[in-house]
This record gives C-alpha cells, sequence and structure tokens, in this order.
C-alpha cells in the first residue's frame, strides 16, 4: 500500500453543493458518521499519499478544519473563481512544483473510493503511463463521458453529446477521479485550454494533452458504486447505504451475527469482535468497540462506548460517549449511561439514567434508579462500591459515595455518603387512609355525572 | 391543474375486501397514516374536482363518513346489488345527471394514483377523447386487458383470456380508472350491456361503445406502480411502500438528511424543513411538523407534534398529539410528551413523562421526572416557570405550578405550588444503619444455603 | 404429508463451520429465533419422519442435546473423521439397516428446505425411484454439479469443474439434500468409493451407482432460497432474511397488517391473529403469541409474551417471557414487563417496570412505577387489586399487596399491604425555603465567573 514513490494527493472542495439545499458545505454532509471530506483524505493517506491539497472556494474556513481533522498536514488552496476541474487543480500549482512522484486527484463529494483504488491508480503510473483515469462499466452511461481504449491505452475521453451512436453504445465511462504522473503533471494541467462552449479548463482534457505529448494514458476500472458522487440528498442516502452494506460485511466476515444486517448502521470507525449478536434496530454513532462475545440487543443506541466481552447491552439502551461496560456488565432496557465506567459483571437492568458515575463490580442498580448529577451549574460525580445495591426508583444525589457492599432501601433520596455494608434509606412514612378511594372515587364521579347533566 | 371544466369525480368504494381478512371495510385501511379512501379523494379534489360521489355498498355507513372527511361534499350512492364496475358507476347517475364537463372515474382501493394523473385523464377529455384509460406498462401482463392502440387511438381493451398470442404480447394494461366527457357518460355507461359470461355490466366496455358511437378513445399512460391496486394485506404492504418511497424523496429534496431513508416512515402530511436531520428508524403518525434544522435522533415516535427551529428529539422520544416544541428545546431519551409546549431552549432530557404541561424557556427538567397529570377521573396540569429547574426523579402532582426560577430539589414529590426562585423539597430524611447490609446478605446467603441443602 | 411408509431422516451436522468463526457449533447458529439443526428437524419431522440419526463431529454434545429438543427420539452418529458426505451418512449404518422405507438425507446447515419438499422427496421414492436428488434452478451455477436429465431419469451429476461447454449451460443444480429408498440405501451407499482426488466418499456418487445396479434415480427441483445453505455470517444473515419474508407473508395471508414488513422480525413460532396491526420495528422473540386485533405500536420487543385480543403494545415497550396481557390491557411506552398477568383492561402505560406481579383488572399503573422485586438475593410478588389506582413515580416493595380499588398516593414507597378501598401515601413532606433559588443561582454563576477569571 506505501510504495517508495513519493505522492501528492490534491482533493476538490470546492463545489457549491446548491442541490444539498443545506447550510453546510457539501462536503462536510456525513456518511457513517464522518464527512464525505474525511472519507476522501482518509482514502488517499491509506494509499500512501504523504501530502495532501484541498481546494476549496472562499470563506470556507470549515471545510479546511475538518480538511486537517482527517489528514494533519493538508494545506489548503482557494478557488476565487470557479473555471472548471482542472482550473482547480491547478490551484494547488505549489505543491505541484514540489515534485512528487505521484500526484492522486480525488473530489470530497466522492466518499467511497478504496485506498486500494488508490493505491492501484499509482500503480499505473508505476507501470510507465502519464495519466491513469478512473473509470466504470455504467449501468445507464447516458450523460457520461466514454473511455475510448485500444490495446490498453485510453485514446480519448469523449463526451456523450459528441459521441457517436457507436461510441454511445460503450458503458465504460469517466469517474472523473484519475492520478497524473508528478514529473509531468504541471506541463499536462497548463496545456490544457478552455477552448469550449463553458469556456472552462476540464481536467479530463489531461488526456487528450498528455497524449499529444506522445506520453501514455491509462484506464483503472472500479465498480460504479464506488464512484459515486453526492450532489444531493437522495445521492447522500445512497452512499450511505453503499458504506453500511460494506462495513456490515466487514463486521460479518470477523464473526460476529447480524440477525437483519439492513437494520444496523455503523460509523467508519465501529469496531465489533468475534460471537458477537446484534439484533435488529441498531446504531453506532462514531468510537463505539464491542468486544468477543457481547450481545446487543434490538433498539440499541451508541456513541463513544466500550462495550467489553460478553457484555449485555439493550434492548432500547442508550450508552452515550465515556461509557465503558466492564466484562459481562449489563444495561438493560430503557437505560441511558454517559461518562460512566460499570464494573465487572454489575448490573443496570432497567429504566435507570448512570451519569458521570463509577459503579463497582457486581453491584445492582435497581429499576428506576436515577444518578442526579447536575444542579444547573455543574456536573457532579457519583462512585457506587463493588456489591453494592441500589434499591429500586432511588435518587442519588451526587456528589455522593455509596460504600462497597452498601444498601441503598427503595425509593430512597441518597444525598449523603453511606457507609460500606451499611443500609441507607431516605423515605416517607408510609400511612393509610381506610376507606378514602372509595369516598373519592364516589365523589370522582358524582362530580363527573353532575357535570354532564349541567351540559 | 385547475381547468375552468367542472368535473365529478366517481369513487368505487363498494368492494367487500374478503381478502383483507378484516372486519375493517378494505377501503378505510391505511396507507401514510390516510385511508386508502381518503388518498383517492384527496387526489381528485387536488385534480379539480368540484363535485364527488362515493360508490358504497349497503350498511357502509363509516365509508361515508371517512369519505366525508376527506371530500366535505362527498355524496353517497348505494351499489345494492353487485353488478359490475359500469353498474357501480350508474349508482351515480343522479350527479351523472347535472352535467358536468369531465367525469372522472377513482377506485377506492387503489391510493397512489397522482392529481397530476386524474389532471391528465381529464387533459385528454378537453383535447376531444370522450373516454381516456388509464394504461401502465406491466411487467409481467399475464392476467390484465391489453390496450389495444392505433395511430394515437385505443381501438379495443381486450381480455388476457381472450387475447390472441399476438395481443399478449402487448404490454400496455388497462388500469381501470378512467375519465369520460360528461356530455357523452350517461349515454355511454348505459349503453354498457351485461351479455357476457359473468352477466355483469363493465365500465371496460365503455371503450367499445364510444368507439360504436362514432367517439375518441384515448390512452393515458402511468407507471405501473400509481395503478397499484389493494387486494390483500400485503399489496396494502407494497402500497405503503411505495407512498413512503416517493414521501422520502420529496422531503430529501427539500433538503432533509434521512441517514436511512428506506427506516423512516411518514404520514402523508408529514412536513419536515431544510437542514433537518433525521436518524435511523422514525416512525412520524399524522399532524407533524418538524422546522429548519431540527435533529431527530433514531428510534423517535412522533404523532401530531410540532418541533421547532433546531429542536433536538431523541433517540427514543416518544412525542403524542399537542405536543410543541419551540426553538432549540430538547426532548431526549425514554421522554414521553403529550398536549405539553416546551419553551425555547427547555430541556427534558431523560426518562420522563410531561403530560397536560407548560414547561417555560430554559427551564431543564431532571431525569424520571413524572407529572402526575391524572387521578383516575381529572387530567390537571402542570405550570413550569421559565428557567426553573426540576431536580431529578420529582414527582409533580398537578394541578401545580413551578415558578419562574424556581428549583426543587431531587427526589421530591411537589404537591403545592412553588414560589418564584424558591426551593421546595419534599422527600424523607436519610437515615442509616452501619453493618446492616452486611448481616443481611450473611443472612441470605444462609438462607440459601439451607434451602439448598434441604433439597 | 403423513404417508403409510415409515422414514428415517439422516442429518448431517458435523461440519465445523470455521467460515462462522464462531465458539459455537455452526448448527447451533438461529434463524428465527431457532438453531439451523432445529429447522432441518421439525422439516424432517413435519414430513413424516419417525426416527432421526444426526451425525455430529467427536465433542458435540451440545449439538445432541439441541437435536433431542427439536426432535426428542433423535439418535446421534459420531462421524469420528471427516471423510465425505457419503461416508458421514454411513454414521447412520445401525438405524439404516433397522429398514425403513424411506431414507431422507438432510443438512444440518440448511434450514429453509419445507416440509413439504422432504415429503414430496419421499413421494419420488413411493414413485419408484431409489434416488430422488434435490435439484434447484441456479442464478449463476459456476461452482454447483451440474444435473443431466434425461426422460425424467436423473442420468449422471457432473461436477462444475468436469463439466463440457455444453453442460456447464444446464442451470438446474445439485443441492446436495436426496431420499434413498429405504431398502436400497445401504447397497447403494456401501458401493460409493473414494476413488478421486480428494479420496473421500461423496453421497453425489449415489446417483452412479444407483443406475449401474439398474435403479432409478430422479429429481425433484426447489426454489433456489428453499436450498440455500449457510457457512458464513452473511449466508446466516440471507437464510434469515429468506425465514422473515416467508412468515410476513403468512401472518399478512392471515390478515394482520404489517405496515413495513421489512421492519418486523418474527421467531418461528409467532403467532398472530386477525385484524392485528403491527407498526413499524416490532422484534418478536420465541413464545409469543398475539390475538384478534391487538395493536402492536412500532419498537416493541417480545419474548415469551401472550397478547389479548385488542390489547396496545407500545411503542417502546418491552414483554419478557410470562407476560400476559389480558383483553385490551395496555401496556405502553417505556414499559417492561416480566412474569407478570395484566387484567383485562388495565394500563400500564409509561416509565414502569412490572415483574413478578399480577394486575387486577381495570387497574391503572401510574407513569414511573417500580415494582421492587429483586432485594438482591430473592424476587417477592407484588399483587395489585382490580381497580387499584397506583398514583405515578411510586415504588412497591414487595412482596406486598395492594387491594382491590386502593389509592396510592404519587411517589410513594408502598412497603406494607394497602387494603382495598383505602389510600396509601409514602412520601416526604413539602417544605419550601423562598429565594434559595435565586440565592444560589447568583452564587453559582459567581463562582463559574470567577473559576473563569482564575484561568
Amino acid at each position: 500500500m506505501q510504495p517508495t514513490r513519493s505522492c501528492l494527493a490534491i482533493v476538490l472542495a470546492a463545489g457549491e453543493g446548491t442541490r444539498m439545499k443545506s447550510q453546510r458545505p457539501k462536503v462536510l454532509h456525513e456518511v457513517g458518521g464522518r464527512s464525505l471530506l474525511g472519507h476522501a483524505l482518509s482514502a488517499v493517506a491509506e494509499a500512501g499519499a504523504e501530502a495532501a491539497v484541498v481546494v476549496i472556494g472562499p470563506d470556507r474556513s470549515e471545510v479546511g478544519r475538518e480538511a486537517q481533522h482527517w489528514f494533519p498536514t493538508t494545506e489548503l488552496a482557494i478557488q476565487q473563481e470557479r473555471r472548471g476541474t482542472a482550473h482547480a487543480v491547478l490551484a494547488a500549482r505549489e505543491s505541484l512544483r514540489r515534485g512528487y512522484d505521484d500526484v492522486i486527484v480525488a473530489f470530497g463529494d466522492t466518499p467511497l473510493v478504496l485506498p486500494e483504488t488508490f493505491a492501484a491508480l499509482r500503480a499505473g503510473l508505476a507501470a510507465g503511463a502519464a495519466v491513469v483515469v478512473l473509470g466504470f462499466e455504467a449501468q445507464d452511461p447516458t450523460g457520461y463521458g466514454r473511455l475510448i481504449e485500444r490495446n490498453g491505452e485510453l485514446e480519448a475521453i469523449v463526451e456523450h453529446k459528441d459521441a457517436t451512436e457507436q461510441q454511445r453504445a460503450i458503458t465504460l465511462c469517466n469517474a472523473g477521479l484519475m492520478a497524473l504522473s508528478g514529473a509531468r503533471a504541471l506541463e499536462i494541467l497548463e496545456a490544457i485550454g478552455d477552448d469550449n462552449a463553458q469556456g472552462e479548463f476540464y481536467l479530463t482534457d489531461a488526456v487528450a494533452v498528455a497524449r499529444s505529448h506522445g506520453l501514455s494514458a491509462t484506464v483503472l476500472r472500479a465498480p460504479e458504486s464506488e464512484v459515486h458522487g453526492v450532489n444531493d440528498r437522495a445521492q447522500l442516502a445512497v452512499a450511505e447505504a453503499e458504506f453500511q452494506r460494506r462495513k456490515r460485511l466487514a463486521v460479518m466476515a470477523e464473526g460476529a451475527t447480524l440477525i437483519a444486517p439492513e437494520t444496523v448502521f455503523f460509523s467508519f470507525d465501529t469496531q465489533v469482535g468475534r460471537d458477537v449478536l446484534i439484533e435488529p434496530n441498531c446504531f453506532f454513532g462514531p468510537g463505539v468497540s464491542i468486544a468477543d462475545g457481547a450481545v446487543i440487543h434490538a433498539f440499541s443506541h451508541f456513541e463513544g462506548a466500550e462495550i467489553g466481552p460478553a457484555a449485555m447491552v439493550g434492548p432500547f439502551a442508550r450508552l452515550r460517549p465515556g461509557t465503558k461496560l466492564a466484562e459481562k456488565a449489563k444495561a438493560g432496557n430503557f437505560v441511558e449511561i454517559k461518562a460512566a465506567e460499570i464494573g465487572v459483571g454489575a448490573k443496570v437492568n432497567h429504566l435507570t439514567y448512570i451519569g458521570d458515575a463509577s459503579v463497582g463490580a457486581a453491584a445492582n442498580i435497581g429499576a428506576g434508579t436515577i444518578t442526579c448529577n447536575y444542579d444547573g451549574f455543574l456536573k457532579s460525580r457519583t462512585t457506587i462500591g463493588a456489591g453494592a445495591f441500589i434499591g429500586s426508583n432511588s435518587a442519588l444525589v451526587a456528589p455522593v459515595t455509596i460504600g462497597d457492599g452498601a444498601y441503598v432501601g427503595s425509593g430512597s433520596v441518597i444525598t449523603n455518603d453511606v457507609a460500606p455494608d451499611a443500609l441507607a434509606i431516605g423515605r416517607g412514612q408510609q400511612v393509610e387512609k381506610a376507606g378514602w378511594a372509595k369516598r373519592f372515587r364516589e365523589a370522582s364521579l358524582a362530580r363527573k355525572a353532575a357535570k354532564k347533566a349541567a351540559e
């Protein structure tokens, strides 16, 4: 994956994306919990690019920040006017002058190209081509530029509208992405003209220029799903679906069971161990890892959570950032956990909120328990000792510590620390009024009847 | 859409629907939260019909009520005997005599025909045809009547069983729906005979009658998905899927992101703004609107709720009728809200039930809070002031008012009003019994061991 | 389905399943809540097999136990060495010697073959064939053995690698399963040799042997989906999808509405009545029945639960084993019930845990109610009488009985029995500190400001 040739990636991200109908720049929309731009930059990095230039429009500093998040040494080049793709690439002229062996041109709105594919484009350069164009067999080629190959050489790219009947029968189409020999890139790019109806500089013309300079151009084929670009929300959803399809297959290949893969949504970085069972309808935001043998019941929602071996989660659990379930720990139904470690074998089974807390090994948290971690201004921590038992429907007012082996009576409000092995109770005394309910019922019914009669 | 020609729609809704295996009349089954009949009537209304007759079977008053809900001036015509589709249409004879320019014949069990399509049928009449039949290209035409066209005229409709080999190769099929010139409708319909194997009057024969009277008949083509009829639950599910497919595309086209469109279910009237994000697995019953920039996390369920700009909902939220979230308000996980306004920036984050209430701007409702709005007979209201803080696991016993800026201690039961800026606490005193838990544990284990030994 | 001929089923279940990457034997992985092996054994039982031998590898006692769960008289045969499918079948030699009329050879990892198909294989034997091979029309036959038929006889099975160009054009492929005449089975199986590249005994060779002995071999065709085998997790998911597709169609055919069938997951034994409505995203584990007219809202999760006529469940309900909802009972959102009967018309509407309990007819359980059924060592029962009203956010500490018509005040902790028609309250007294919240807010803000200034 990492040849010894040096490599610069130029990622075009200046498109306005008006069809997204969004205040957010198009390349910052997300697939699998990562921006489109993040996908492109991660792929070129994995393909061995050691430098990247992201070409952005004016006033797009947030795109720059996102780029640097995924490829820290990213340089930004601003395309002041929109004069075509070759013009955009030349916004990176300074970087091109530094003389890399390989130059990859990727698109910020085309998130599904695999690192292997970028690496294969580079291999085409290493094999002697000056330009390697990414092509795909289109199911419906209407509208795409056709790639005309002969004897392994790419002879020309013919736009649909200029194509003969015979050329239109060709289904090998131009994906737009390409690799250029670093030694020839500037020569080729600067020779591209704007003598066309739109008066723009088209990267596509790199092929004609290269051939006219006696250089070789070739094609690399990728599946159509890989070169899918995003211009509107429906295409964004298609990209998401392809991302999920791949990720689900990868997770299953590693030995996890997904009862209904089509209902489970992963993020780009979700890690899933062997013999994990995931029931239908689970959602994994970024930063989640699930160790071997864990069981994830249906309708569970995760972000930034670490699930230990043979832990059990859900159904209807929400594990938020900072959640760590240790081995065989359990987070059951209607349970929310955030910023909390749940110890080995500890159980948080039902209708509970655990926030900013640590729960000791084998502790049992009763149904309806709430850690009161926020006073409107500050967050405070709750510490529950190993083997502690928190009776149902209790409120633990943080900061508070429940000692190892301590017991909290059901329905208690606990505001003071509880010593290890002690019992703490904080609730009202039960009182009874005989016959009250019967009288109340009769009075209520009489009132209802009177009201009805009055109408 | 609204030509100046007058238009009567006749909707056939007398079918028994036995294959539905239901106590409910077939046309009252729902797609996208609206009855099949409601879809048909809304579409003809949008296509400009100013009058509608729904033809129903005897003893079907509930069908009539549903019809009048969606098309208030609907007249009902009762088909006493089931003698074929033309016979059913003639149950509307009185209305036909009033002399409309256009007559549309629609089916109560065919909910997906677009208003544009009904309008195009009418345009066919305006262009001079006496009968315009809706046709579709069938993927598998077996069993359907074939439409035989020549020079833009519909020459005949040939039933599958009567078709020649050559005619069976035709894939243009009869959807059954049609438009008739109002001036000719009665003449045509009354000339249709029952001289066939079943002894029924078939609307299909309108074409042959019209042509024998020297009138023109033409075909309008629609996609097969649009003319899908519902006869059993599986076909109902197919209709629902097509409805959802359209609605999801429309929502995305307006600038909302659906991470997994195939898992989001809308109602016919759901409104979704721009830059709304909807995570997978959300369900929108009727009467829901979502303003720009709102975020809807996974596993959320809505009916009759208004979601303000940049509000955040879910995951695992249930918003019931009468919920209004103001701008930037938040309804989090395991939260149920009904008949309640949540003010600007107010937060109801976890495990809470808010019913019959108003929550002021920037108020914070702690986890596990319950508004006790029902005493078994009456519902009462809870009013929470702006900037109030309700400690976790509190019960607010309505009718009750928490003043602006007031503070309720965690775990309180509040039965009396709380003054603005005051603190209210209503909970037991915490007491502790040292070593109790240890003794209880030892006793319990000893009891368990004894029990085991006894077995 | 049950001919008078006797029948032995031999189920091959010795495969190692390494591609599953699992500690669990392959045939114990599940589809529709039942093991692959369970599916195969149930199908052969329904096809009339009165005896079954499951051929397992050494040290696979858990496979044996699972087999006996689904087919109690199952005998186990251990295949010590892995020497091919015919060798595996001969591990059942002792049973074959008992002389059954029909012998079915099924695969433990092929769970979708219908009982009707096994019965049809047997019918082939009854019609005179010594071997009946199950075939399917493959969408892509590459890699499969081709079935060469002439005049209704199966002439040969030709492996893909040995097939001529002409034979490769054949799409009728070998599924592997077959039926053998009991009278000839041993003769045929023992004549199969291992004279091939792998030196294994192939069951496929039964056809050539039978024909060389002058016996008849025929083919029975099944859809490709039916003979789908499971070798990895992705194939397991495909099998699950086919199982669910069938089950959903069957449920709809009986008169239930599934708004989005593709989002509802049943178990092998789920029973669903007529005019049941199931909203999207529901999950039914084993042991669930739903009576006529029940409404199941979205996001509901069931195991071992009985839902009565016209009962209402969800959204977001979890009904665990031992739940019985009587007629018109209601279990609403964020409600968990286990081992509890909910009486006629009783309501458990919100945010509640009911465990080890009985709830009387027409009782009303307020939001946030918790039955405290566990003290860390023992489970105890809660009994709630008919017409009782449990105020919101109450904790009922079991063992405890709430009498008929009794009333529990909101926010109470109930540790003692409550008499019928009485009111019980157990909560703290409300106290108020005027202006406290204002002072707290000011102090908190000042502290925040000071902290910020110090930074």
